[in-house]
């Protein structure tokens, strides 16, 4: 390969949903991928556990592809692994929490033996092939986040992550604003940004402002057994909680699998703080007067199965929300999640319990004054907005066109683009197979369209089955003509219009034969339809209809 | 009766949800329902088209019904009188537009000559029995919103409907500040007040100040076309939106059935005023530059169907939206739509067009600092919020507490709680039927939580049937034995997943016909049972099963 090469930038997902991250570089004979997140499904992706990026570019190209690089420890960027791995077994790289998230799934699959992983500091460089990839260390709402500068023969490409910039971090160092500035000056080919609030003017208030918020709320309700609900994730939101309930002399339980584990992780690795005995085990609650405990729980985003919504709806094995509580949700609504958020505002207002919910978060992602100043520092040839719908693209694309990135050299791309980018030029020059592949059970991929679509009408307006015990050799019934139905408005089998409907079947399939069709395929088209327009007459209703004919046993 | 009767109130909706307005009041030998409103489905109500509320009690008690009383034009609160009217006829009594757009829904039913209408204006009283009602001049976000007083031998109760305090209206007057003062000063035994916005803080703004910000919209995009989305209810935004178009010398095409009759009624009736020369019809379009023009339509809440949907989607009849295009969301997204909303901004987004979705709207409900003013100046013995989830009538009531109403005299209702009240105390005596009714297409109230709880599990993993051509006499096979599934992971029926099950399937009758068991219920049990857990370890999924049994036909 020559030094006139040029860069191929494809992304494998995040640029048409929040989620499932992946995008990979190439150059040359070298092939590397950054990130390998999950998404959540849809409302209409009914029944699917979850979404992962189509890798069939990276499997198609196995020989080339030399690593993942993860920039941070979300779902939305390392969920995916457990099942891509097994397709693209290459190595692993990451920051120190990052990899221990990381291990933690795939140990739970026993994959750790079979992945190779790297642990990479801030600052540090690794070589992948053509690649040199620099990590940079960022802010956002968990530890550990990294920036990538992606130096190639073809430019350098600097990819932020998912970041914010908090000059007062509640963990650690400020965004590394100092290392962005000297990658700039050296020259940039493009920078690729965080979209997700690329919308929203400002600038996002500092983790250390919702520690203020809580020790407001502490100080309020000081009477009150408290209940702080939010994302597991979020190491740092959780070590305000405790630093503030340490402050207040409270006892915390921690409550909730996911909760547990990461403040475990986090906590062996020292990126949490835990002062010496102010957590207590279930066991323990009942020696300290409620106003004296903190309860950390999951479930802010109201999900079902989750702590929250146990203690409220009464099926927690032990805590149960009173009027005496005071429950914080220190989160807000993910988009999409608003009613079951608003579910559980209603659930613990009807115990009569307090719930404070607005106010007690700050997002993880930089908004526009954020977004303006890393392209100032960064200066970069081009901008390639990621990770975001494409309202939110776009909305960074007008940012990079107000300060003075020529339109030509903006550019929205789509999963599955070949993007050929160096100096002179960029252009999208083919699209490879990509896009969302469901996770449904323990089926992977199999899960098509057409179920989709079945599914929806199910949902809708159930099924309706025929059976017709008919042989279409004798021409004669064999045994009786059933109508069943599920999840359609008749519960009662007996009901007049099954038997009408069943008649009607009857006379159908009588009249095909009298017409001379034999064809199986051919009588159920003719039963499908003559029951679904009488069902849509009868009752507005379009049920699923499957009509089945039963063949005979055969003599032998 | 005597006069020291207790008023009853007993709400039969509104008061779990937004949505189904309706409260009887019951005093002696009368019965008065305030609103007759249905609410759109939840997310977790498959295939429901709407809700009603169960009007039992009140078919229970018809004799004594005299009226129903509404309080403005929604849905929210007149959607159910076509499904409520045919088992509860009696007589309507609204405000001019009011009746005008229940008028309309009863004529596409054919329900106008069996009802009995009346129309009230502002400041008239109707008598009802022991009842007297008098209408109150409110705003809203449409014309002819009324608050109620109701007047009864136990004492007035003032319910205020939906409203909010506007000092600047679009059209007509403000709010009948001083009437609500003097009935106060009567003496007021109960303010049943609207509890939708209780949580915000503050004072809503006058619908006025979305004129003055369609005004800087059309001064900036001057040179696009104009797009505006709303709701086809907000009569006052519809005006304001051929305002400004006027005053920029646009024309207006209208787009929506919805939206077209809305205005048609309302100018018929002379509450919205259309410059001459302004409107042009779908025809007229392509004579005007595409600057000089502004579509007004429906689909502002991302609905699927709606104007703004198919202009996005390419499948609108004429209107495309183009690159030039400015799209204007003149609407927040009501709780629920979210997802909706963020699809239709990304349609548009993708379709290269400006998009505006922020600010461009206020509501029509009462903040904290409007809904103060009433209490201050209704100045009720008892506070009853009504209007909400039970977090916004949870805050409602916290307002009331705030302005010295004692805690016990806060009531806060369920729906079919029989409310006893007069100026010696109140008390929940009773509860009555009461609670959401399905209607789903044609049919009203068959869709129990069985079908309902059938529908998630199909929407979730689909149907699996198993069809069994067995003699339970004769005890042999007389016909294949089939496993058939829909909106389940496996489309291609002869999958080898399908040829085990029908192995089990055949294993598992034969077994129970060995063991000496008969009956069909017990085996079709035991089949569901064999095959359910099959699924489940080898796809990690639930499918609804299905055995059914075929018996052969009875020789005669």
């Amino acid at each position: 390969m020559s030094r006139t090469d040029k860069l191929k930038i494809i992304p494998l997902g995040g640029l048409e949903t929040i989620g499932m991250n992946m995008t990979a570089f190439e150059y040359g004979r070298s092939i590397v991928v950054v990130d390998c997140g999950i998404a959540f499904p849809e409302d209409d992706m009914l029944g699917i556990d979850l979404v992962i990026p189509d890798v069939t570019y990276l499997k198609d190209n196995i020989e080339r592809v030399r690593a993942f690089v993860i920039t941070h420890g979300h779902e939305d960027h390392i969920g995916a692994l457990p099942y891509v791995l097994g397709e693209v077994n290459v190595p692993v790289y990451a920051t120190p929490l990052t990899m221990a998230l990381i291990e933690h799934k795939l140990e739970e699959r026993g994959m750790l033996d079979s992945t190779t992983r790297w642990v990479v500091r801030h600052g540090e460089t690794i070589s992948l092939g053509e690649f040199k990839i620099e990590m940079i260390k960022t802010n956002h709402s968990i530890q550990d986040a990294s920036a990538l500068a992606i130096y190639s023969p073809a430019g350098t490409v600097v990819h932020t992550g998912d970041f914010k910039v908090d000059y007062t971090p509640v963990y650690g160092d400020s965004i590394d604003l100092q290392r962005f500035a000297e990658i700039g000056r050296q020259g940039v080919l493009a920078l690729m940004s965080d979209s997700t609030n690329a919308e929203e003017e400002g600038f996002t208030m500092s983790e250390r402002t919702v520690g203020q918020t809580l020790g407001g709320i502490f100080s309020e309700y000081k009477d009150s057994r408290l209940i702080v609900a939010t994302f597991a994730s979020n190491v740092d939101r959780v070590q305000q909680i405790i630093n503030t309930a340490h402050q207040f002399g409270r006892r915390v339980l921690v409550q909730g699998r996911s909760m547990i584990n990461a403040i475990s992780i986090a906590s062996e690795m020292g990126y949490i703080r835990i002062p010496y005995d102010t957590l207590i085990s279930e066991n323990e609650l009942d020696k300290y007067p409620e106003e004296q405990t903190v309860i950390i729980t999951t479930g802010s985003q109201g999900e079902n199965m989750a702590g929250l919504s146990r203690m409220a709806g009464g099926t927690h094995k032990y805590i149960h929300i009173k009027p005496t509580d005071t429950v914080v949700l220190s989160s807000n609504p993910i988009p999409g999640n608003e009613q079951a958020v608003s579910h559980i505002i209603n659930a613990v207002s009807a115990r009569g319990a307090n719930i404070i919910f607005q106010d007690v978060h700050v997002s993880g992602h930089a908004r526009q004054e954020e977004l303006k100043l890393i392209y100032t520092l960064v200066n970069p040839l081009y901008a390639i907005p990621v990770h975001g719908e494409y309202r939110h693209l776009r909305a960074n694309a007008a940012l990079a066109a107000q300060l003075g990135i020529p339109k030509d050299h903006i550019i929205l791309l789509h999963s599955g683009d070949v993007l050929e980018i160096d100096k002179k030029g960029a252009e999208c020059t083919d699209h490879v197979q990509a896009g969302p592949v469901f996770v449904d059970g323990t089926l992977i991929g199999d899960i098509g369209r057409e179920v989709m679509r079945d599914r929806k009408r199910l949902a809708q307006d159930g099924v309706l089955i025929a059976i017709m015990p008919y042989d279409l050799k004798e021409r004669r019934w064999f045994g009786d003509v059933q109508v069943r139905s599920r999840g359609f408005a008749l519960v009662d089998e007996s009901d007049a219009l099954i038997e009408q409907a069943r008649a009607l079947v009857l006379r159908t399939l009588e009249k095909k034969i009298a017409d001379g069709q034999y064809d199986g395929e051919k009588i159920n088209a003719s039963v499908r339809n003559a029951l679904a327009s009488f069902m849509v007459t009868q009752t507005g209703r379009k049920p699923l209809v499957l009509p089945i004919i039963v063949n005979p046993v055969e003599e032998s």
